[in-house]
């Protein structure tokens, strides 16, 4: 009855479908004949791990054509996990998917303030997103901070105001919202903020995005 | 700064949102002066629900085109859940963005085992996924259950195994793992388990998806 299924053993499945991945992309390249170096014309061996686990976690090879990184974005997002910057999601589906045995091992936390019995009075009392005072709230952490929006365009657009006016200045920003009200504006109002970014240009990304990213950074920084 | 960005009450952001996801599935549907009713020849109101949340947490309309319901699984889904069905995810990811007020509501929980050391031990004992016996634990629950699979395509596969030796009988498998090793076929091979299904027919997926399908199915059925 499973004649179809290709049995492969647990530890093998994602080293095979990162495989898989890479020689999708290579073969999209066009170039007759391409191989791996065809990609590193285009990315960084890091910003391709990025690349790779964001289209390991959606199967959406769209990932290839929007991320967009600031020059250096993956090595300084390495540099301070490795330091034991703490991670800002702006959704528990986000923390949730972040490895915390990972980013505990170099010092770091995960902290997301969306379901903060102050935050969501705040929130109403003036009228905004619950995901904006959550981005307040997480300014006032006194560790170096790595932020990681995969949902709320208002999260992204109130961080570039906390940068705007000092508040903070995050040693990342991973901005991945998705969706159709302002969020492709966030995006590109975030890639003024002059901080170091990874940003899914235009209206995909997600909580699974954002925590694949974290990971990839992660592992990445592991192997260094 | 924010000359780009439109402000919009929170509470409306997700109604606008979904409004352009509709306006775009019905210009997408290629008839000259089509309106809703276009969407309606194809999917009842409740698949519809379905449909436009998978592409809201995802911005991905590939959603309109690959998931596959079998005749009345929403219904089953929605009464399932109204009579307090627990739902079963394979990663915490998935059952972090399930609504769980709303399930409470109806008197229902959600349960993921992964991360259960008798599952990590079992697993490794015998050389498959922790995702794959997970599923074996939670075939051991005496509620009336729900599958929301968005992670493993072993959780799938060994799901199908369980039903077809008579040890579970889930009142809904949410199949949409995500991937590109087995991903299409553990979905090919749920479709034939003679269980009511929602799947999303490819490689396209995530615990993203599931929750999504999970969300839609407890608002539909919370208007009823």
């Amino acid at each position: 009855m499973f004649e179809d299924i290709h049995f492969i053993k647990p530890a093998d499945i994602e080293k095979r479908s990162m495989a898989i991945i890479e020689e999708t992309l290579i073969r999209s390249s066009g170039e007759e004949g391409a191989d791996r170096s065809a990609l590193l014309k285009r990315f960084s061996e890091e910003e391709l791990a990025v690349v790779k686990r964001c289209i390991h976690t959606s199967a959406d090879f769209d990932y290839a054509k929007n991320l967009r990184f600031s020059p250096g974005a993956c090595e300084k997002g390495m540099e301070a996990l490795k330091k034991g910057a703490h991670i800002v999601t702006d959704t528990t589906m986000a923390a949730s998917g972040i490895n915390k045995r990972a980013l505990a091992a170099f010092g770091g936390q995960v902290h997301c303030f969306i379901g903060d019995e102050d935050v969501a009075e705040e929130a109403s009392k003036r009228g905004v997103t619950r995901s904006a005072v959550s981005m307040e709230k997480a300014a006032g952490l006194s560790v170096p901070l790595i932020f990681a929006i995969g949902n709320a365009p208002t999260a992204l657009i109130r961080l570039y105001g906390l940068i705007r006016e000092k508040k903070v200045a995050p040693a990342l920003v991973i901005g991945v919202p998705v969706g159709f009200v302002n969020v492709v504006e966030s995006k590109e109002l975030m890639m003024k903020a002059d901080r170091p970014y990874i940003i899914a240009r235009g209206r995909k990304g997600g909580s699974n995005i954002a925590a694949a990213i974290c990971n990839a950074l992660l592992y990445a920084a592991d192997k260094r």
